[in-house]
């Protein structure tokens, strides 16, 4: 039987657009990789009315209905209310559950307002979805051919309670099982990977390749059905061996995580050290390499050259590099702070002064507006200082993305200098 | 009379998750600001049946419904044939809507497939909002009591296409204006903060009072509609001075981006400069300082000592501390890298080291492990370095959030006594 799913938001900040409806897009994602087919996302706000109606409709046309928000005390916990009185249950404390709540207020040192236990508050005889990332729980039930799960509403609880909690109850739902890899790739745009592809795709079934984009990445999902996980495997090997082979050096991995996460387990692979010295990317470069547990093996440390003064002072660049001079005709001599020369003398600083193996470096112009030397906004330097000597990457990532985005490919394109370096393949372009 | 607005997005892509559903946010902030109320979104595939499904029932809901997607070739203009059904009206032929897409391709030099056409097929009688950003035109018509606007769903379109086009056509349907004024706070829980001003929310109308909570800060929003904006402003004025004596040192500011927006502010207004060193936090306190334009004018830069090697030789951090010592009856005697006093040492070293007023601190453990002197996950210490002297808070997070928010929590901490010391306020805990 072929499943259809309602997701169903609850949350006035959603109606206001305070923010994105982001569970939606993660819950639907993960709904398609499992083969569930969803059909609507529907809104509504704290009200307890057009909840109810809400789901009255839902229950009529979805046989699974998942919601996301509405279970924290200051909503009155709206979506436990109505989901229970539309399927005639009662709600009952679990004691269980409030012991968790109030440990979670021990342990962050806050004092607990009674309002908190009425979470503790669920739905008669429902399977109870703990959750590890907050103070709501969750809770699942099935009650006349309907499939229901409650999800707190804030995306950094959402994410691992579906992660977690809901998907080895729907995976029960399924028949078979899903399996899939995803593979990673920088240096290549969505739609020239879509075009070398499409012909392909559309001619697949079992498996199914999937393209998505984000943050200047791209990634191509591959997903089988079959009976047995064995069996999943084995129709997903040979397209995944195809799209690396058809991609080369632009694949940096098959389930990893990310760009960061490939080059930290490579320098521990090798035994080597890493140092950042940033200027535009401003400790971007540092926060994302220490995202991953367990970086301090390898990442020794970052230096954050916001300011000339720092450049010089702390990673030894030349001072006369630091400022533009042209000759009497206006010629360029020395590019200034924002050039391939800086970036270079950047890694091998940050290369000498924390003693490590592998230096990093950005420099260039973030915007909101040109640098005073008249750099474009977009306009980066990137550089790889090693053993064997330092390369440098120009980029020119256009006037048009916001700052947060060029920053974030400006260090996407020193993390792949590096990563190419420690799979000993050329720098690239 | 007081408009409901439904927002009915068409799209597999948003219910296969390629995307999130940000056109439905960025109309919602705007019809919110128009003071029309957005009581539901909704989402369908390119699916004739359940569109039409659910325009019968927007059109029983709302009085105003507002689309988004569906308008292009790839979907047969889906969305535009299933409203003028609904509403009994026939597409005509609309000759300078074709004249403008014949324009467009020429202007981007790509020749022009037949079906692009279809998009000139418009609802006899509407108004036509022409897309400067795209192909296809959207619509707008009032029938049945019901205003109807069709937006394209690529947000690049949809954005400007609401700006410049919808917004002066929704203008004449509402009455008066909506004003509002954001309060944010730090250091209080999103439950305790509710609860003790609960009984006051639900006394008010007009101004309204909605309380939010995001990435461990909350903020309270005041809202108020009147006549005029001078009106609106004078309703809003009393509301927003009541919260701020209410909650004190833990207002950081009204109307204000972020912790770090009101450092980097209150740093330029006093000429002063910040640095930062950072362990467990890894650059995200740089990274967050340097998101703000024009940082480079008060923060110098920052460094990650993320190895002991780089406390010691960059921050001058002296080698005793960073080895725990208990005495021989088991008593701590030096802390060792998590501890207060490596926390001040940092601080003061990076003020020193890059010769700046404020230093700026984080030492602690992020997780997923305990570290090796057997300190939790979660126990954090923050440090300010100033010319007064030096403060040290130490934080207990927990060990159940996740390590970005453990990080994140921290850096905002340090942040709390940057902001602090600029506004002469203690450093409260």
């Amino acid at each position: 039987m072929s499943h259809t799913v309602e997701i169903l938001s609850v949350g006035t900040e959603l109606l206001l657009g305070n923010i994105a409806n982001t569970d939606a897009q993660m819950l639907s994602q993960g709904l398609s990789e499992l083969g569930l087919n969803v059909f609507w996302h529907t809104v509504v706000g704290d009200n307890p009315q057009r909840a109810r109606e809400a789901v009255a409709l839902a229950k009529e046309r979805a046989d699974i209905i998942i919601t996301t928000g509405g279970l924290g005390p200051t909503c009155d916990d709206l979506t436990k209310n109505v989901l229970a009185d539309a399927f005639g249950k009662k709600l009952v404390f679990d004691e269980g559950s409030a012991d968790r709540i109030r440990t979670y207020f021990q342990r962050i040192g806050r004092s607990m307002t009674d309002n908190n236990l009425q979470q503790a508050m669920l739905p008669e005889g429902c399977t109870i979805l703990e959750n590890d990332w907050g103070t709501a729980p969750g809770c699942a039930f099935e009650a006349e051919g309907v499939h229901v799960i409650m999800l707190p509403g804030p995306p950094s609880e959402c994410r691992p309670m579906f992660q977690y909690r809901a998907k080895p109850y729907l995976l029960s739902l399924s028949e078979g099982v899903i399996a899939s890899h995803t593979i990673k790739l920088f240096g290549i745009g969505e739609s020239t990977m879509e075009a070398q592809l499409r012909e392909q795709m559309n001619a697949m079934s079992n498996p199914t390749l999937a393209p998505y984009a984000k943050e200047g990445e791209c990634e191509l999902r591959v997903t089988a059905k079959a009976a047995t996980d064995e069996e999943a495997q084995a129709l997903l090997q040979p397209t995944v061996e195809q799209v690396k082979k058809l991609f080369g050096a632009k694949v940096y991995g098959v389930d990893v995580p990310s760009l960061e996460y490939v080059i930290i387990q490579a320098l521990k692979d090798r035994g080597l050290t890493l140092g950042t010295a940033e200027s535009c990317t401003g400790g971007l470069m540092a926060k994302r390499l220490t995202d991953i547990p367990g970086a301090s093996q390898a990442f020794k440390g970052g230096i954050v050259s916001y300011t000339n003064e720092v450049k010089h002072n702390v990673l030894r660049v030349p001072e006369y590099q630091l400022e533009r001079l042209a000759d009497k005709d206006g010629n360029v001599v020395v590019g200034g702070v924002v050039s391939a020369e800086v970036a270079a003398a950047m890694a091998e600083g940050v290369r000498h002064v924390l003693g490590c193996d592998i230096g990093l470096s950005s420099t260039g112009v973030a915007g909101p507006d040109k640098d005073e030397d008249g750099n474009e906004v977009g306009t980066m330097f990137v550089a790889i200082a090693t053993p064997e000597g330092t390369h440098v990457r120009a980029l020119h990532l256009g006037t048009r993305p916001m700052r947060d985005r060029l920053r974030t490919q400006t260090a996407s394109h020193a993390f792949d200098l590096a990563r190419r370096y420690l799979s000993g393949l050329d720098y690239g372009t």
